[in-house]
């Protein structure tokens, strides 16, 4: 008997198999924030039902509930005065090692089904979760709803539909018929149970509070195992409306609703206790090197799938289309003020120049036009608001002074502050550009996660491809580029990537940037170098996040 | 273009999908060593072949060779006089990186082709491998032949079909197209390519030399990876003959032989040294706690697949087939002296005794019928040689020894020495056999490699049951059975297994023993209790052995 959820997203199901199969463009949750897809209210609905928790406790109805915390600060100004309930971490785990028994009962079928009901939930709720993720991580309107809300859920569900082809490919059961020669075949009846392993720990971060979650979440989710969500402390909306509503689609379809539960922690100690906890059995983290090593290092008990600093960089040869190029790495390095784990901190430029279809570009002509790509980009205040959004964290504002200082080499482009009108209190920054040698390492070859790039001199091409390999493979890179019209340039800069294990960006001049990743067709991440040990999402991300218990017997 | 090898067996290819998929019996390589199905001289030959190794130097021609190595002494008496090429460990790796250049090259398809044909080629060489087994590790011959080649070569195959199938899901390329309403489609071109993590250690183990090190040597090679064989120091011809074979047919078809290396550590801190390699990505091993324990802590740059040891246990409540149950439960403590990882090695019975269709038995009635249905297993020395092999190591002498002298418990079955005529200098020792209370806990609660079993006298059946989950939960194991008449009993023993997560037979009483495991079929351990921290073999067995790299373009 299929599952009545099951069915009613089969199609989407199918659709999403056939997608990370060939890997073309597809989408399950429209990205644009259209009235004619999401219904003509839904813009006004969804910034009343934002609205509407401020100032307000949220409540989850967990268990072992011990009091309230709250405190997030908004980049673009002004406190949201949400409260959470804070919560037994003991309780927590209780709670979802009990729950995990009928969630393990519903089967592969019943859990995707739910799965994807949840998300179609959440898709309906995307103009609230998108003022949530807005107002806690700064990002700008429509990067917070395209990435906060469809995105994110699209990248749920290729984690649920890669959870459902591994778990949809081990029978239920079996018959085992030996044959024996002239004598009666040896018969076994066998049974395939799927177990999920237990409790999932999904660590949020600060900048990407559900696109970076909702893989590890439904990854777990989907594979049979309970999950507790740790959100940063100053993005708690986000992940709270997202736990409500999973317990509530949960709830309604005979699940206890403690499956899956928030744990809002007060003390680092709490999160520490958690994820050494031999109940946890995976830890999906985005964040620092510092607690991200912890982890790895700590939490010997659970699978721990880590995305963590890097030094994402690109090599720049020569280009037929100077302006498109210049254009292109404007829009990457001003993004969310570079505040993502994808932009370009590094680009290795010769010492010699570029050839470009406009004559040959110095270093120094390069830098400058560079420089005033980026001015240009952001000349426009509501253009610059839109792409910039606010600076999320204290510590990426001290690094941009000390960048603007002159410390982290010479300043090419200064960082400036901008008054958002919308938000007078907003903490807006134009990206700072740096110039330095190659031998400069210590540098550049750290993450300074924020607005911050540098131009950095190599020798030449040859050069910048072994620093890049080199970089990657000791510091890390979620994305490397490359501009060449040679095609020995880019082969060279491709075998280069295949021994650091790096995604490749070739020549990008339009609408497509380096540090963008498209749900079923790009893998984020290759598990391959120092920045991610997993990637999102492919078949290592979820196959080992359940076990199959077998039983025989003669038939 | 398909690389003709992956042509020449596609068949044998698509027989073991869907024998993975449909976990029926199925089996590429023959398991009766019948002059009919491997050739009228295959006897004759493999036996010549085995011998025309003893007291020679097996020359591999690898690099970095500094010596030789050797010193196998056979269980069965005599010593093998065979030496081994000693490499310095840092020239096998240098190479091996070298070699995975032509191994990435040849694609997927090329590496599933050039594994099936290796396996081929193996199968061809069974006899010779089965000599070189059961004189290495003891092992009677029809065990050594068919655990020691064709089921080797199953459970070999089984994780290339498994690497195939995840390999051949990512495409090699894809375009993907972006509406932009009105405006031009966002066009990417984008490819994507699967590269080898770097270097796979496989350590063996001395029991089972090649069916517990091809399912690891076959899923890193398929994936793309250079491997590296370190076999145990008294099992090392069947890992030197397999090594041989798979240089032969890798130079056969233009790849570099140094792909796969055979090193004969002659100290222990070369294998450290390996373990702790950067270039190592991954290990597998198959041993003890000790060793197992310190690869997992310290062999933090790879992924480490380790089958350690457990408490393989049995709950027997009540049955109705008694002698059949005693004459199963004989044969499986008996097979190769109990010197599996699959044996039980505690079996639970309630105090109050059970009931069989022969009527009720006491407990102390259980124990000595189940010890007369060892003594008449064993009654005729060409059945007991046949079956019982010879004991492998010191250690488990000593072992045997101690359980002998009552420190281990009341002794129900005292363990004795066989002569055997074709080998007189053969140790061969029969099974001990105690008893204890559930309370000796020390006792039993150990792995005690051997022999050696205990007959746990417990509470009752549902504390079997619970004792049974926690030895499983806190000490492992890969095997747990249960005998009962009642369904109530069954489901309450599924169910523990559930949580701890173990693989259960269910009233074995005829030709299937629940220490045999089938490829294809069985799950051999479910990696989700501390005996295996992975199954041979699932996707999670190879999914993370290759990575994807992508790059892509506008097209």
């Amino acid at each position: 008997m299929t599952h009545p959820l099951f069915e009613k997203h089969r199609g989407t199901l199918d659709a999403a198999l056939n997608a990370i199969a060939t890997r073309g463009y597809w989408s399950a949750y429209p990205e644009m924030p259209s009235p004619k897809l999401y219904g003509e209210t839904a813009t006004d609905d969804g910034k009343r039902a934002f609205e509407a928790h401020l100032g307000k406790p949220f409540e989850l109805n967990q268990p072992g509930q011990t009091g309230w915390h709250g405190g997030e600060a908004s980049p673009y100004g002004a406190t949201l005065g949400v409260t959470y309930p804070v919560c037994d971490h003991e309780a927590l785990i209780a709670a979802g090692l009990e729950a995990m028994k009928g969630w393990q009962t519903v089967g592969a079928e019943g859990r995707t089904g739910i799965c994807l009901e949840i998300l179609d939930r959440l898709n309906k709720q995307s103009f609230e979760i998108a003022h949530a993720v807005m107002m806690t991580t700064g990002q700008g309107w429509m990067m917070a709803f395209q990435a906060g809300a469809p995105h994110a859920q699209d990248r749920g569900l290729e984690s649920v539909v890669y959870a459902w082809r591994e778990q949809s490919f081990v029978p239920a059961e079996a018959t085992w018929e030996k044959p024996q020669g002239k004598n009666p075949a040896l018969v076994m009846k066998k049974h395939f149970q799927i177990v999920g392993r237990g409790i999932g720990l999904v660590v949020g971060c600060g900048t990407f509070p559900t696109w970076n979650t909702y893989p590890g979440l439904f990854a777990a989710l989907a594979t049979g195992n309970a999950v507790i969500v740790k959100p940063h402390s100053n993005a708690i909306l986000p992940a709270a409306i997202t736990v409500r509503t999973i317990r509530a689609v949960l709830a309604e379809n005979g699940i206890d609703p403690d499956l899956v539960s928030l744990c809002v922690a007060e003390k680092r100690a709490t999160t520490q206790a958690l994820a050494t906890h031999p109940a946890v059995k995976s830890v999906d983290f985005t964040g620092s090197n510092v607690f991200g090593q912890w982890l790895i290092d700590n939490s010997r008990q659970a699978q721990v799938y880590a995305e963590l600093a890097g030094v994402n960089n690109i090599v720049i040869d020569s280009t037929d289309s100077y302006k498109a190029m210049l254009g292109n790495l404007a829009f990457t390095l001003s993004l969310y003020s570079g505040q993502m784990c994808t932009t370009s901190q590094a680009l290795f430029v010769p010492a010699g120049g570029i050839e470009t279809e406009d004559g040959h570009k110095s270093y120094d002509e390069f830098c400058a036009d560079l420089a005033k790509a980026i001015e240009r980009f952001l000349s426009k205040p509501e253009v610059a608001h839109a792409v910039l959004g606010a600076i999320q964290s204290a510590d990426t504002f001290e690094r941009i002074d000390l960048a603007n200082s002159g410390a982290l080499g010479k300043v090419v482009l200064a960082s400036s502050s901008l008054e958002n009108p919308d938000f007078p209190n907003a903490k807006v920054r134009t990206p700072v550009l740096l110039s330095c040698d190659a031998g400069d390492e210590k540098l550049y070859m750290e993450e300074r996660f924020g607005p911050i790039s540098f131009i950095v001199k190599v020798a030449d091409t040859a050069a910048g491809i072994a620093l890049s390999e080199r970089v990657v493979s000791t510091h890390g890179a979620l994305t490397v580029g490359v501009y060449s019209t040679r095609q020995d340039v880019i082969d060279a800069m491709t075998e280069a990537t295949w021994r650091s294990k790096v995604a490749l960006s070739i020549n990008l001049t339009s609408g497509v940037f380096v540090n963008q990743s498209a749900a079923y067709s790009d893998y984020h991440g290759t598990g391959g170098n120092p920045a991610a040990n997993a990637s999102y999402a492919d078949s290592a991300f979820v196959a080992n996040r359940f076990r199959v218990v077998q039983r025989r017997y003669h038939a």
